[in-house]
C-alpha cells in the first residue's frame, strides 16, 4: 500500500509532536525552515541545519523512539485526529499570540493538537468561555458555574475548561445539559482520562463537544503539563472567567496566561467568608480581572465592542451635548433608570436645569423616559 | 440674670440653625461676614447687607420664630450640647471640603451640629469609617459588618453610620460590643429616636460614642433629609464602605457622595446570587469603589499612606534592583508566599535566572524565603 503526500507528513507531524516534551520552539522553528517531513527526516538522522542545534538537544531522549504510526492508530481507534497547521480546523488566529517572544518560557504555540469530538477546533477556539476555579469547588460555585455555563451555551459560546474536578467539570457539564458546545483540553494524551472519575464526562464532551490535547496518546498528567495546557485553555477562548479560587489556586495560573496574553480576564465575586472567592476578590482588587456575576457581563467581557450593554459609552455619541447636557448623561448610570431628583444632585445641577437638559436629550435619542425615570438610551 | 457673650453667641447660632432648612450657604454667607450674633439680628430685623438677598428668601417662613432657647433647654435636657465652627471640636477640616463649588446642590457645610456623648466630634470625625448599606441586610451583610465594625473598633476607629435598620444598626452595634468608638448621624432632630425601633440603640451610642444631628430638635425624619445627612456620613469619615446594597439603595447616595468629597469608597462584594450585594458589584465592576474583604483592607483604603500592608510597593525600595530582579519582584505578590517555579512563569524568566535574583534579593532584604517559597519582605 503505498502512503500519500498527506499521509507522510501527518506521520511527520505526529514523530514531530512527540520527539520532545511540547512546546518545543526549536522543533517549530526548524519545522518553519524545513516542513514537517523534513524536520522529522534531520531529527532522525542527527543532522540538522546550521542555526538549529538546540533541536538535537531537546529531542535528544527521544529521537530515537518513533511512535507516530501508532499515536495514528491509537488515535483512529478512540476516534480521535492528529490537527496540523497544515489542516483548515488550525485554530491559527487563537494560537497566534503564543507565538509572541514574551510568551517563550513554556509558552509558544502547539506543533499539532490531538482533538476528539464532533467540533471544529478553529471555530471552537474563538467563539468560547473559559469557565475555571478550584477543584474544591464550593456549592455556591458550582451553582454559579452551573448558571453561566448553560447561559453561555445557550447564546451559543463554547464552554472551555479543563475537564478537572470542581469548576471545570461542573461547566462542561451544564454545557452538555444546555445542549451547546463545550470543549475540554487534556494535560495527559487524548486517549487517557484524567482525572479517572471524569471519564464518562471526557467521553461525553468527545461525543458531543470536543476533546484537545498537545500531549501524545499515552501521556500521563503531571504537574508541568497542567501548568503547560492552561496556555491553550487561555489561548483558546475570547474570555477567560475564574468562578473560584482559594488563595493558592491553580486556577491563578490560568489567570495569568490569560493576562499575558491578552485575553480579558474576568473573576466572580462570592462571600468574603468563603475561601474559595479569596483568589478572585484578590484579582479584583488587584485590577487584575474584571468582576463578573452573570452570562451577560461574561459576554460583555468577551465580546467588549458586540453587545455593548455594559460600560459607560454605549448609545449616542455625546459629542453634540452642551456641558450641563453631558453632566447629566454622566449622572445616569450605564444600567437601570434614576429620577430627575437623583440626576440632579449626582450632576450637582438644579432640577429645572436637569429637566430641560432631559427634554433636548430625549428628542435627541440620547436618553428614555421610562415611567417617570430616565436611562441612557 | 445676665447672658454671656458666649451664650449670646450659642443663641445666635441656634437660631440661624433653624431659621432655615439646613444646609443653608447664603446664611452661612451672611455668617461668615456679620458675625452669628449680628447675622440672627438681621434675618430677624428682615433686613441684610447687600449681596445677601438669598438669605431673605431662605428664611422668609421661619424668621419669626425663635426657638433658640427652647432648643437649646431641649438640648440640656437630653445632654446634647449644639458645636459650632466657634467651638473647639468644630470638625473643620473633616467638613471643608463641603464648603466647595461643586458640592452646593443640597451640600453646604452645617451651620452647626447637635451632639450627645461623651466623644469629641472633630476627633471622631477625622479617625472613621463608615459602614453603611441596606436596611433590608442579609444575614451574610449583617455577618460582615459586625465582623468589620469590630474590628474597627479594637483598632479605636470610629465606626460612623446613620442609625438605620439593618446594616447601620449592626455596625453601631458591634462597635458598641467591642468597646470601641462609634457616631450616629441622623436625620432628624437630636431629640428624637429615628428609627423608632433603635430608640435604645441610640441612647447606648450617646452614652458611649456620638450622636449627631444637623437639625434642630423636634426635626422629624424626612426623605430629604436622609439624602442631606448622607453627605456628613460621608464627610465625616475617612473612608466609606457599603457592606451590601441593593439595585436602588439609599447607600448609594453616600457612596456618591464619597466619590464626590474625595472620600476613599470600598464595598463588600458577596454572592452574586444575592440581590443585596448587586450595588457593591456594581459599584467595583464599575470602578467607583474598590473591593474590600476585611478590617485590614478596610484600613488600608482608609490610611492608603499608613499600614501600607496592601498593595504593591510595601517593603524595600526596588530602586537598586536589576532589571531581572524587578521582573522577579514584580511577579511576587503582595501578599502570600510563591514557588520559583511560579515566578519564573510569571516573570517569564528561566528557573536559574530567578534563583540567582532572589538570593540577591534575600541578602538586600527585598524577599523572604518561608518554607521553600518567596515572598516580599
Amino acid at each position: 500500500m503505498t502512503e500519500s503526500v498527506d499521509d507522510t507528513a501527518l506521520r511527520a507531524w505526529a514523530y514531530l509532536a512527540r520527539v520532545a516534551e511540547p512546546p518545543c520552539a526549536a522543533i517549530e522553528s526548524l519545522c518553519d525552515e524545513l516542513g514537517p517531513a523534513e524536520a522529522a527526516a534531520a531529527i532522525r538522522a542527527r543532522s540538522v541545519p546550521p542555526g538549529h542545534a538546540g533541536v538535537l538537544e531537546a529531542t535528544a531522549a527521544r529521537a530515537d523512539s518513533d511512535r507516530a504510526a501508532a499515536d495514528l492508530e491509537v488515535a483512529e481507534r478512540i476516534g480521535a485526529r492528529l490537527v496540523t497547521r497544515d489542516d483548515p480546523e488550525w485554530p491559527a488566529w487563537a494560537l497566534m499570540t503564543l507565538g509572541q517572544a514574551d510568551t517563550a518560557v513554556r509558552g509558544g504555540p502547539p506543533l499539532a493538537l490531538w482533538v476528539r469530538g464532533p467540533g471544529r477546533l478553529d471555530e471552537m477556539a474563538t467563539n468560547g468561555v473559559a469557565l475555571i476555579g478550584s477543584r474544591a469547588a464550593s456549592g455556591y460555585g458550582e451553582q454559579v458555574t452551573s448558571t453561566l455555563a448553560s447561559g453561555l451555551a445557550l447564546e451559543n459560546w463554547t464552554v472551555t475548561s479543563g475537564a478537572a474536578y470542581g469548576i471545570d467539570g461542573v461547566a462542561h457539564r451544564a454545557a452538555l445539559a444546555a445542549g451547546g458546545p463545550t470543549m475540554a483540553v487534556l494535560a495527559c494524551g487524548i486517549d487517557r482520562d484524567y482525572p479517572a472519575g471524569h471519564a464518562r464526562l471526557i467521553a461525553e464532551i468527545g461525543e458531543h463537544g470536543l476533546v484537545v490535547s498537545e500531549y501524545p496518546p499515552g501521556t500521563t498528567a503531571a504537574k508541568h503539563r497542567f501548568l503547560t495546557r492552561n496556555r491553550l485553555v487561555a489561548a483558546m477562548s475570547d474570555a477567560v472567567v475564574v468562578v473560584e479560587a482559594g488563595r493558592r489556586s491553580g486556577a491563578a495560573n490560568t489567570a495569568a496566561w490569560a493576562r499575558k496574553l491578552g485575553r480579558p480576564l474576568g473573576a466572580v465575586p462570592g462571600p468574603v467568608t468563603s475561601a474559595t472567592s479569596v483568589g478572585c476578590h484578590r484579582m479584583i482588587s488587584d485590577d487584575l480581572a474584571v468582576l463578573v456575576t452573570d452570562t451577560r457581563s461574561v459576554i460583555a467581557l468577551a465580546r467588549p465592542d458586540g453587545a455593548g450593554d455594559i460600560g459607560r459609552g454605549r448609545g449616542r455619541e455625546t459629542d453634540d451635548l452642551s456641558d450641563d447636557q453631558i453632566r447629566v448623561h454622566d449622572a445616569i448610570p450605564a444600567r437601570g433608570a434614576v429620577t430627575i431628583e437623583e440626576i440632579a444632585f449626582s450632576a450637582g445641577l438644579d432640577v429645572s436645569v436637569v429637566r430641560s437638559a432631559l427634554a433636548v436629550m430625549d428628542v435627541g435619542g440620547h436618553v428614555v423616559n421610562v415611567n417617570g425615570a430616565w436611562r441612557l438610551s
